[in-house]
Order: structure tokens, then C-alpha cells, then sequence
């Protein structure tokens, strides 16, 4: 590595005071840059370096850069190497400002290695206390740690590239909504009122006696507000709120890439997503093909188990039943005289490497196994011609293992939709790649049904959605005699398994919307008076559909949590471990919004005590 | 006008039933647009219509093309004027499509003129019930009315063009942050905690005992936090809360452009926020020259009587101590001995134009009324030398009127120049151009003091700004001696006499912080442990600012209150007038968060009758 002298000054530097450093081991990038000309941006303007520290090269040596950053490691007793988020550059530095550091050993690749930079000033800017941990440690520690010192945490190089990528996939995608399709822009209120329904919502008291605003759960309202105000094509990075206690891996607020139109179907709404997805997808992470593929809701739940299928792997669950249907085994006839009753299978290739107690595990109705050489205890009931057409109609190969299972077709279905995704894991865990990790597949679930039984009283239905999608067009007629067989014009994006979006289209026709609330639904229309009116003063057709960014965000990078892609995420428990919010308040100061707190027994009395 | 037809099909129109127009005079206009390359953005795609309504001329003719509007009027019985946010065209009907539509007087300037299309074929989206009012009479109805009809307000072509130009313009501020300068958008929480002397804040309940979260109102702390972090360029536009009850024009949530870098000073910032103004300036309202003027808060306070002054006209303050030294008129003698005593005047251009009734209604201190002629009381005190010296200083032509007051400093100030924007206001009042709507003053506003004396104990300091703004260079020695006469890296930009933003270089020495918040301002620093222990760990210099979006666009529009650039606003009292949000709440629906209604006495009283 060839050495070479660039003089400069004044040179800024950070030291960290004693044995800490503050930094961690990084190896230095540039972060991509999505930008839509070809210049890059200028990173060094308004502010006191004229380089970043991943910058100079052998181009510049004789010329005079002011740099600002953090202190790596001193080495020699002279050298300083010299951080911030762009590289490192190795600093010799007079004899006279060099203070006690501890020697370290350095490995690093450093792009700037051509040159070092021999200091005339230097300042000290600022110095830093002994670390509860080194930052390259960060990710081994317990994750309540990291969010303690999250300011900490996002120093790490995961953190920094997680967010960088998502401001800038963020805005390519304004840029293809506002600048390539003429969207606007619309900030929508968070602090409204509750919706029908609307369990979930955090209420804010405001200083009307006994009124509360709600924090809503999606912008939904409004945007259909837009639309009959003729704002036909409203876009908004929409903050909302839902408090589901501690459920993991959600958020109290979360982001929604919140999209409406006029005068457009479902088809137009898809072709959108498709567009905006493979505009702001990062060039790093591959190109994406559109249009996506597309699958029904009935088709899913048959060939995945779930409606919101992982493409990624095959194992399809496939029809049996016609072999099966004569084989005298009374639980297989017994289900098989259920009405939907059915006999599936998917077949688990290189299963034989599993452990039958990790399948054990996942029984939930009868399964049975089968492996090339017949271990299973079903085989012994099939013919030599029913076996091989088994084998035949699921494709297994020696080393394969097929699951079977029996029942109600639902049932069936999303029992082996399960085993399925958890063989998949457990093959991994051995070894086996059956999921490529930089693999992108997107897949639309669409004719989802409109309504749903409810859970607790099944004789009543609720939306599936929400109260607002429209019937598909050739179930209208159902709605009036047989609305649980009517589809809705719904349609959910999903992502490797994950649902990352859904929309739909709305109901514009306010005959038709208060029908569904009122007959269907059973809801009290009080709650959207102002909608129904809305809908009656020359509402346009109109569908939309909202994406999860944070999920979004998380896989495309990798992560293990949404927490991974929120600068100051909440806890599961939905606290800040930070800044220890939510915290208790003077009662005085509660007064303004004539609320007080209901003590739980236990608690008051320890109070008092 | 030539008349040529176009043939076409599927024309998809909305027509409104009965008599209603929903649609109000609307010239047909294309909003401006602000996208970097020079193609104009699609606005056809995705949609039914193949073109808007404001598109077609005579080069279209031949080709078929599929509409989507609202009915503007009938004409004729067999022509039908369709529109949408882009325009209008005339439709030739078939006969059997019509409804019998009442005929109207058509005066609109159609930039389709050229063309016609004939139907082929026309389908009803939807039908329009009678509305409240025509939307070309909105602007004359009450505000309450049009916000609670807000669905049908934003139908006027104001609130459209408003809406839309706030949407362009944060877009191109996004470009300039993010493309030409590297700044990462990042998303801070809006369920946080308290901030010390935080009131306006609202308060959420969570699910444990007696603990909330605040909404903040602003995203101070976490974007000092993200300096900590490295993240060395943030913004964001930034949803923000305050409570305060019912301030005329002022939100309960508001919107600010939220910007902080790391290793940048006062000019950096400045620098920074000049070009973004520039860049983002729509063509129409044509250019700002930058770098803008600046001004010290003390010169601010004595040539304008504020630290917002509106540059667009002159009338400034002027001392004219010196010349009245002398005069034996008890009053000046009086004032002038005190300490800080002053006599100060500023003069009217054509004030004789006011009536002394209006002037009088402004008196606060001793006025004495001035105009060539000396009909002031006070002229016969003055000798002939005095009194063109006085009209030579405050440069007084025939007509004019000078002002004058007499008393401490900075009352004196305060007091003329709330006289000066009074006399502006009553001059233009009676006709006088002072200030051109049309022109756009910024201003930045420094040097302001760090401190002030509490209202309510003037022996006691608080923050001028907030407890982070660093102490100016040169006066942080008197940090320890006399806090009160410290300056602050403070910086305010002002637009038309209207603050605009404001922000400051930060402190990021732990223990500068911890002196000011513990020994001058007495705060309880437990509540900003975070943010003390954050700057411990090597916190980088750093500074920043927040622009008030909806003011700023207000101001851009012309608007009379920042609800006009508000897609849903809050009435004065903090209310959704559509919705009737906030609203009463189930007090089951309060359990989760253990709190209950505390009802002031009268209501409770009314509620158990």
C-alpha cells in the first residue's frame, strides 16, 4: 500500500476521551443512490468538512480538506483513523495533539488507503464517556439494551443502511406518484373520531368534558372524503395508530403508503402498485418483474393453506381424495363423508431428513407419513396401484416425505398450509436452501369474500375488510338473498409470505353503502352520517389500496423485526425503554381534559399504604 | 367559435340528478408543474378516461376517447358540458340519454372551444342529490358550514389549487433535501413522553395505570438523538401537536419541515433553507433572491418594534432623542431621564389621510400627532430649527404624519410598531398601496437572547427559545456571571411580518447543558436523562431548524388562514365541524386505559337528573 502526504487544514476531529471508542467495525460504503439524474447528491455543502472521510483518493493529493468525524483508533502513537458514515481515512497528527489512546489493531479495508492526510490543526469537538458497550458488539446484546441507547444502536451499520434505504425508496416512490402520475400530496388529521367498529383506537381527551378525540387506524375516511372532493388521485405517507397491546412485532403508530383514486378498477389500481414497486425497488436488490402474478382467495387457501402464500418453495397442497376414497380406513371415510370432506397432501421433498418427532410436533389432525419403502402405518392398507398413483399425483421422489391429512376442507387446508411453512423451516435448519433469502416474490390474493362469519357469533357476518369495499361486480345480486357467498372487490399484495398491503374497490353508491351497514352489518350509520351524505353528493367510483412500509421496508432488507426499520420503535409492551414513555403524570396537569385515573385495586392500595 | 365533432367511445359520464349542479364556475386551467424533467407527469393512466376534460383540441379530432367527469350543465337539451379538476368539454348527446336537465346560461371561457365530442355511448356513474348551496357560492358561506361540508369546499377551485401547489412545493423541498444534498427522511414517534415544561401537550392513556404518552410537539429531542446517531443529515416533514385551547389560526396538529445536520453552523443552515425556499418556489409566484436580508433581534426591536418585522414597506423607527433633548415639555423630560429612556418617532406617508379618530384608538403611550403645519400640540414648543430637524430626520413630506413616543426603550418600540402596521393597515384601508400582495419579504431574524425573564417572576430566567439552543461564541463566559445578557445561536426566518421558522445551533456539551438546565433554568433535568447521557457519547456539533409548512403555504396562497391550505381542518375550539370530532366515548371503551370522566359539577349534576 503505497503512502502518500495530502496536506490540509484546519482538520476537526472528535476524540473520544479514555479507552472508549465509539465507533464500531465497518466496512466502508457509499450508500446507493436512487436519484433520478445522474449527479450525485452533494453531501458536503452547508456544513464544516469539504470531505467526507470516505472520500479522499490519490486525485487529491496536495490539496487542503477540512474533515470532520469520529475517532476511530490511534495507531503508532501518531496516527489517528479518522470515521464518520461514509469511510475512514487515516490521519497523521503533530506529536503535540496526540493524547494517550490505546493502540489498536486495525484490519480494515479502507477505499481511502491509497492516501493519509497529515493533519495541521486539529480540534477537538467534542469527547465521549466510556460506552456501556463497544457499537460493533451492539447486535449480540439483548434487545432492550439496544433500544435503551438507541442513539447508540443506529450507529451500527445495519441501522444506518435500513434507514437510508428506506428514505430513499420513500421517495423514489413520490417521485413516481408525483412527478411520473400527477398524484397529490394530502396530510390527512390524526386527531378525528372513532370509527364504527373501531376497537383498537387510542383516545386522546380533549377539553370537553367527557369527549375524546381517536387516533385512527388508517386514513380511510379521508381519502374517500378526497375522491367526492375531486382530488382524484391522492396520495399521503400516512402515520396511523393501533393499539393492540402486546402483540409482537407491531407497532402502536406505524406507516402507510396510503393511495386513492377516481375512475378506476381494481385492474388500474394493481397496475399502479406493480409500477410504483419496480421504480423505487433498490437496484442493489435486483430488478423486479411486473406484472405480478395474481391468484384467488379460494385458490390460495386450496394450493397454500393460507391467504397470503409463500411462492418462494412449491410443496402445493394437492387433491387425494380420489385415491383415497376407497381405502378401507375408517377415519379416511369418516372425513371423507363430511360434507367438504377431502383427503390432501403435499409432499416434503428430502423430508426423510427430518426427525419424526419435528413433525410430531405439527399434528393437528391425523397425519400420516409416507416415504419411499412405505413406513408409514397407512401403507399396509393401500393397494400396490394406489401407492404408486399417490406417489405419481404428488411427484415424490426417494428421500421425499408426503403428509396427508383428512377432514373438512377449510380445515385441511390451513392445517397443511402450516406444516407446510413449518417443514419448510425445518428443513433449513438442516441445512437445506429452499428459500433464496434475496429472492423478491410478490403475488396478489384477489376475490377475497366480502363478508365473514363472526368468530363469536357465526350466525352474524362482519366485513372482511372493511365496511367500504365493494361487491364484486357478479355478486351483486347476492347481497339482498345470500351475502356470505359475495365476493368483494378486494385485493391484498403480498410479499415472501407477508401480507405488505390491501385495498379495494370503494363503494361509491350511497344506497348500496347503507344497505351493508345497516342489513348487513348491523352497524349504527350515526358514526358516518358525513360519509353517507358524502357518497349522495355526486360521488366518482373510486379504489385505492394501502401498503405497510414498515414491513415492507423490513423485508426488503432483511431484517428480523420492524423494529429494524423505525428509527425509535416501541417495545412489544409498546413502551419507549429510551425515554421510558409511557410514563405517569402530575395528576394537576390532568385536569384540562376532566380525566382522572381508575387505580387497579392492588395498585390504589399500595398507593395509600 | 368553429364546431367540429370527434367521435368516441365508451363516454362515461356522472350526471346529478334533478336540479343540482355540483359543480361550481371553475376556469379551466392546468396547474402549474414543478418536476425536475420538462415531460408533464401522466394523468391518464390507471383511469377509465383516456383523456381529462380539459385536454382535447382540434389535433384530437378522429380519435375516440373516454371521458370521466362530473355534469356541469345541459344546454340546448342536447349538449351536456362535462368537467373535471382539468377542465371542461362539451358533449353532443343522443337524444335518448338526455334527462330533462334545466338549461343554463353558459359563460365560461372553455379552452376545448375548438372541439366537440359526439357520444357513443354515456353511462351514469352516479347521481348528486340536492346540495346545500351551489360550491361557486361557498367562498360567501360561513366558515362553519364550509368545513362542515369540507368534502364538497374542497371542490373550489381555491382549495384545489391550494392543495395542490402545497403538494408540488413540499415535493420539490423533498427533491433538494434528499437528491441534491443526501439529507435522510426519517420518521420520529408521535407516542412519546412529556418534555420538562411541556405543557399543550395532550396526553394518551395507555394500558398501564396511570401512565401516558404526549404528543409532542415537535420532533426536538429525537433529532438531536439521530445527530448522536450519525444520521448527519434528517429531515422530515413532521406532524406535530398543541393544545392551546382556542388560539384564532392555530391547529391542534400542524405540519413543520423539520431539518437538523451535524457539524454545520448558523450560515450553513441559513445557506441551507435560502436554496430550498428558492428551489422550491413555484415559477408563478415568481423568483426570490437569495441570500435573504438579515437583522439582529435588538435592531429588529428598534427599527420595527418586532421581532417579526414585515420589510415589505418602510416606516421605520426613528430616534429623535437628540433634537427633543431639550424641549421643556415635562412628559419628554420626564422620559428621557429615566433609564432607557428614548423619544422615538416614525412617519406616516400620507397620514394626513387618516382620520385622528383612527389614530387615537391606537394610543398607548403619549402620542403627539405631526404634520406639516405643526398642528400638534407639541409644535409650540419646538423653535423653528427644532422642527425641521425633526422633519429632516424622519424625512417628512407635505401630507405626512410623524408619530411620536416617549418612554423606555424597548416599550417605546413595541408601541410604534404596533402603531406602524396599524397606520399600514388603515391606510390601505383607504385605498393606499403599502404592501404589494404579490411580493415576498424574507428576513432572517438573529442574535436573539438566549434567556428572558419569566412573566410571572421576573427574578426568575427561562428559555428564550428552548433549553437546547446553544449560548453565541462570544458571550458564553457571561454564562456564569449574567445569563440574562447572553445571546443565543438562535435564528428566526420571517416572511411578510410573519415568523416562518426558527431554529438554532444546539448545545452538545453534556455539561454545558446540564449547567443550563440545573442552575439557570431550574428544570428538572430527570425527564431529559436520555438526551444528557446522548450527548455524553460523543455527540457531534450540530444544529437545525423547522419551517411552519402550513403558515409558509398560507402565505404562498394568499390565504386568509392557514385552514385554507388544510385538506380537514380543526375549527377555532379544536373541532371537527364534519365529523363532530372529539366526541363522547363509551366508558367501557375507557376501562383498557384506566381512566374515567371526571364531569364538571353542572354536567354531572344534569347527567343524574
Amino acid at each position: 500500500m503505497r503512502r502518500l502526504h495530502v496536506l490540509y487544514r484546519p482538520l476537526k476531529l472528535l476524540f473520544p476521551g479514555g479507552r472508549a471508542k465509539p465507533w464500531g467495525r465497518l466496512a466502508s460504503c457509499r450508500w446507493a443512490s436512487f436519484t433520478t439524474d445522474t449527479t450525485l447528491p452533494d453531501v458536503n455543502s452547508f456544513v464544516a468538512r469539504s470531505k467526507t472521510c470516505g472520500e479522499l483518493r490519490s486525485a487529491h493529493i496536495g490539496q487542503e480538506v477540512t474533515l470532520c468525524g469520529w475517532i476511530q483508533y490511534k495507531r503508532h502513537e501518531q496516527f489517528v483513523v479518522l470515521r464518520d458514515f461514509q469511510g475512514l481515512t487515516q490521519i497523521l497528527i503533530p506529536q503535540v495533539e496526540v493524547s494517550a489512546i490505546e493502540n489498536c489493531f486495525c484490519s480494515f479495508l479502507m477505499q481511502t488507503g491509497d492516501i493519509e492526510v497529515k493533519a495541521e490543526t486539529a480540534e477537538v469537538l467534542n469527547y465521549c464517556k466510556k460506552l456501556p458497550f463497544e457499537i460493533k458488539d451492539f447486535t449480540k446484546k439483548t434487545e432492550a439494551l439496544r433500544m435503551q441507547y438507541r442513539y447508540l444502536d443506529i450507529r451500527s451499520i445495519q441501522m444506518q443502511y435500513n434507514l437510508r434505504l428506506r428514505s430513499q425508496v420513500v421517495m423514489r416512490m413520490r417521485e413516481y406518484l408525483c412527478n411520473c402520475y400527477d398524484f397529490v400530496d394530502v396530510e390527512t388529521p390524526t386527531l378525528f373520531k372513532k370509527t364504527p367498529g373501531g376497537a383498537k383506537e387510542f383516545v386522546v381527551p380533549s377539553r370537553e368534558a367527557g369527549k375524546f378525540y381517536s387516533l385512527p387506524q388508517s386514513p380511510q375516511q379521508f381519502k374517500q372524503l378526497l375522491m367526492v372532493g375531486g382530488l382524484d388521485r391522492y396520495f399521503q405517507v400516512a402515520r396511523c395508530y393501533r393499539d393492540e397491546g402486546s402483540k409482537p412485532d407491531r407497532q402502536p403508530e406505524f406507516t402507510q403508503i396510503d393511495i386513492e383514486m377516481s375512475f378506476v378498477d381494481q385492474d388500474g389500481i394493481l397496475a399502479l402498485i406493480e409500477g410504483m414497486l419496480q421504480y423505487s425497488w433498490p437496484k442493489e436488490k435486483g430488478l423486479i418483474k411486473i406484472p405480478f402474478p395474481s391468484i384467488t382467495y379460494d385458490e390460495a387457501l386450496s394450493t397454500y393453506g393460507t391467504d397470503k402464500p409463500d411462492t418462494r418453495f412449491g410443496m402445493k397442497i394437492i387433491d387425494v381424495s380420489h385415491i383415497l376414497r376407497n381405502v378401507d380406513v375408517a377415519f379416511l371415510q369418516n372425513s371423507l363423508s363430511e360434507p367438504h370432506g377431502t383427503v390432501k397432501a403435499i409432499c416434503i421433498p428430502q423430508g426423510a431428513k427430518l426427525q419424526f418427532k419435528d413433525l410430531e410436533s405439527l399434528n393437528e389432525l391425523s397425519i400420516f407419513f409416507w416415504e419411499f419403502g412405505m413406513k408409514s402405518p397407512l401403507g399396509k392398507f393401500l393397494s400396490e396401484e394406489q401407492k404408486s398413483e399417490l406417489i405419481r399425483t404428488v411427484e415424490a421422489n426417494m428421500e421425499d416425505v408426503v403428509l396427508l391429512a383428512a377432514g373438512q376442507h377449510k380445515k385441511v387446508c390451513s392445517a397443511l398450509g402450516k406444516l407446510r411453512l413449518k417443514s419448510a423451516e425445518l428443513l433449513e435448519a438442516k441445512g437445506l436452501l429452499l428459500r433464496d433469502p434475496s429472492a423478491f416474490h410478490f403475488l396478489w390474493v384477489v376475490e377475497f369474500p366480502l363478508f365473514l362469519p363472526k368468530e363469536k357469533n357465526p350466525e352474524e357476518l362482519e366485513a372482511a375488510h372493511h365496511p367500504f369495499t365493494a361487491p364484486h361486480p357478479l355478486d351483486e345480486h347476492l347481497l339482498y338473498s345470500d351475502p356470505s357467498q359475495v365476493r368483494g372487490q378486494h385485493y391484498d399484495l403480498v410479499l415472501n409470505g407477508n401480507e405488505i398491503g390491501g385495498g379495494s374497490i370503494r363503494i361509491h353508491n350511497a344506497k348500496q353503502q347503507r344497505f351493508i351497514l345497516e342489513k348487513v352489518l348491523k352497524e349504527d350509520t350515526e358514526l358516518l352520517f358525513h360519509l353517507l351524505e358524502a357518497l349522495e353528493s355526486g360521488a366518482p367510483p373510486h379504489g385505492g389500496i394501502a401498503l405497510g412500509l414498515d414491513r415492507l421496508i423490513c423485508l426488503l432488507v432483511g431484517g428480523s423485526s420492524i423494529r429494524d426499520v423505525i428509527a425509535f420503535p416501541k417495545s412489544f409492551r409498546g413502551r419507549d425503554l429510551m425515554s421510558n414513555a409511557p410514563d405517569y403524570v402530575d395528576p394537576q396537569e390532568l385536569e384540562p381534559y376532566h380525566v382522572q385515573v381508575t387505580w387497579p385495586l392492588t395498585e390504589a392500595k399500595a398507593r395509600t399504604n
